[in-house]
């Protein structure tokens, strides 16, 4: 490791939750990571410390103006007792990304991947064991001046907080039922949508919340201009297998760049598979199905690798889409991503970073 | 007033600044409002207590996924000593409605605009004299429950808090130099443009610093669809008199329904100008100008009421507009609303209501 940081060990650790029961994102390890930014020492005083409470001035800009951008990843121990990561570089890179969208600063991903391995490793017993479940690592940044104006902060927070985390899914790999969604939109090309950006969330609620009310666990998402072309499912990246190709939305600057997205189309690749981004419509997904063509469909994201989707509703029909199982190639990427990340499977693509 | 709320007074009142100087949402008042919601008791105990830091979880809901929404008001004191508010009745609209649009819970009107009066009375010492100066009011509301993952906050804190200020620009009314923002864009219908809420505004400072390098004070936001038709200016609505047509860019789904453009509207009708609600394009604009029509162009909001455009920069042409001076219609809003708003000028529009 290139960076080292100061710790403050706490003296008060908390009870581990049980494995079993474990939901998604409510408990927190004991420590957090904490760095600040100003304009003079850019950013500096990365230090771990206790889980705690953080204190805001009432006008900081990320309780106003949305400066505010998030990462996510796990953290696994292998049954040989290896702790390790899962590509932590694409979420450093992604977090650039981010911020030059966002006009925060941008972090060295040395120190950033190393602020991550500082932090898990002395919380490492935190992370838990049992199918599914993992200990899921949240870096964020937010700018924290005080001042009424839009205008980028002078100052930001980067932090990085640990939780050990369940399926994020309750009933794991179980298909879950989809609503096309004809009235919101998640993002536009020139808007934020390629960026992991708090208001990308924020303004996404409302949509889930009306899907969850008819009954539906996920939402699919259409593009801006013509509602026309699929985006992405809820949080996630989508897939389909229609024939023997397996189509991913190509990035078009409104679709997050999913780093499950990128190692599914990666393992495909190199398992030969028929593999294409590019734009496909809801109408040909309907058309598909109709010739008995759509076999798969699924959501990709680190949360919960694969998410298959079992039953999808548009225009009033029900397309029920490999009887409501989760499909052949759906399976063999949760597997071999699982597998990778949890040691159970060889690493054959270079993609876990070992927490040393 | 319907609802009172207790007080817990400052022990160390801070020093008022100089008016003269005043800059936009820097110093803040002695005290401020703070109300929290949770499912059980919904929004519950209101009180005002001296300003200062808040304590939040580092996994609160609006460091991370943005489900935050603010407002923007000014009280001011009129040469007879009266306290008086500008519609804040519209604030308290504007507020359901972007609640509703970010699932946050809606806020009683009559207790929002009480909350307001009563902070304002609190601090009344604080609101400055001189001209374009004014105390602003900031309501602001997020959710802090702490948790990982995409779904509404189960809990929330709504506050106020008051800052003096001078003019939003330096330069007060002088007219800006304006560039058209043809790579990003601010919202598209279906997200959360109508709503005041922090993700527009995380989203909008790229293009704005970008200008800003450029040697321009302001964007000109185009649509999502075709960067083609004029929704804003920067964070105001904007204006433009052609020949003797007052137009404003028409509510589109993606427009944030200003309370001084609502204003203006208003009295044009009662004067019985010629004012339009419509699509407004660039090229429209572009060809008015070469014909000697395009009069006035300005933008309106309630950090400046009424700020003119002077030039205008599209496609490597620098068009300057009413010879870079203030036009009369701008000229005259800017004169009324601001004489309305602090008594100079009789209420004729029944607009002011009064802190007792
Ligand atoms: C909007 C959105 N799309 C897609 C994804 C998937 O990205 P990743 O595979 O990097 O988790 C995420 C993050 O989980 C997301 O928030
Ligand atoms: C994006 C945006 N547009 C327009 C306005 C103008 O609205 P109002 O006149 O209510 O201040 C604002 C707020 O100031 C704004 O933030």
């Amino acid at each position: 490791m290139k960076y080292e940081f100061p710790v403050t060990k706490t003296t008060a650790p908390k009870t581990k939750p049980d494995a079993k029961g474990l939901r998604f994102g409510t408990v927190f390890t004991d420590h957090m990571f904490v760095m600040d930014y100003n304009e003079k020492d850019g950013w500096n005083n990365g230090r771990i410390v206790p889980y705690g409470p953080i204190t805001l001035d009432p006008a900081a800009v990320v309780l106003h103006y949305g400066q505010e951008m998030f990462e996510g990843l796990k953290a696994y121990k292998t049954a040989a007792g290896r702790v390790q990561l899962f590509r932590p570089d694409m979420n450093a890179k992604r977090t650039n990304n981010t911020n030059d969208r966002l006009c925060i600063p941008k972090v060295d991903e040395e120190l950033f991947v190393d602020a991550i391995k500082a932090l898990v490793k002395i919380d490492q017993d935190w992370i838990p064991e049992g199918e599914g479940t993992a200990l899921y690592i949240r870096p964020f940044i937010f700018g924290d001046e005080a001042f009424l104006g839009v205008r980028k902060s002078a100052t930001y927070k980067f932090m990085i907080i640990l939780s050990p985390v369940g399926p994020y899914f309750e009933n794991g790999l179980a298909p879950t039922k989809m609503y096309v969604e004809d009235v919101y939109v998640r993002a536009v090309k020139g808007g934020t949508g390629e960026a992991k950006c708090g208001g990308n969330y924020g303004g996404s609620l409302k949509a889930q919340e009306i899907a969850h009310e008819k009954g539906f666990e996920q939402i699919l998402w259409l593009d801006a201009y013509e509602q026309k072309y699929i985006e992405e499912i809820g949080a996630a990246n989508a897939f389909f297998v229609i024939g023997d190709e397996i189509v991913t939305s190509a990035l078009n600057g409104s679709i997050l760049p999913g780093i499950t997205r990128n190692s599914i189309i990666a393992l495909c690749k190199k398992k030969g598979y028929k593999i294409s981004e590019r734009k496909i419509s809801i109408d040909e997904l309907e058309n598909a199905y109709h010739a008995g063509q759509l076999k798969e469909m699924f959501a990709s994201g680190t949360a919960a690798i694969v998410s298959p989707v079992g039953e999808l509703l548009y225009k009033g029909e029900d397309m029920v889409i490999n009887d409501n199982k989760i499909g052949p190639v759906a399976q063999e990427m949760y597997d071999t991503i699982y597998g990778i990340q949890t040691g159970k499977m060889d690493d054959f693509m270079g993609w876990t970073v070992p927490v040393e």
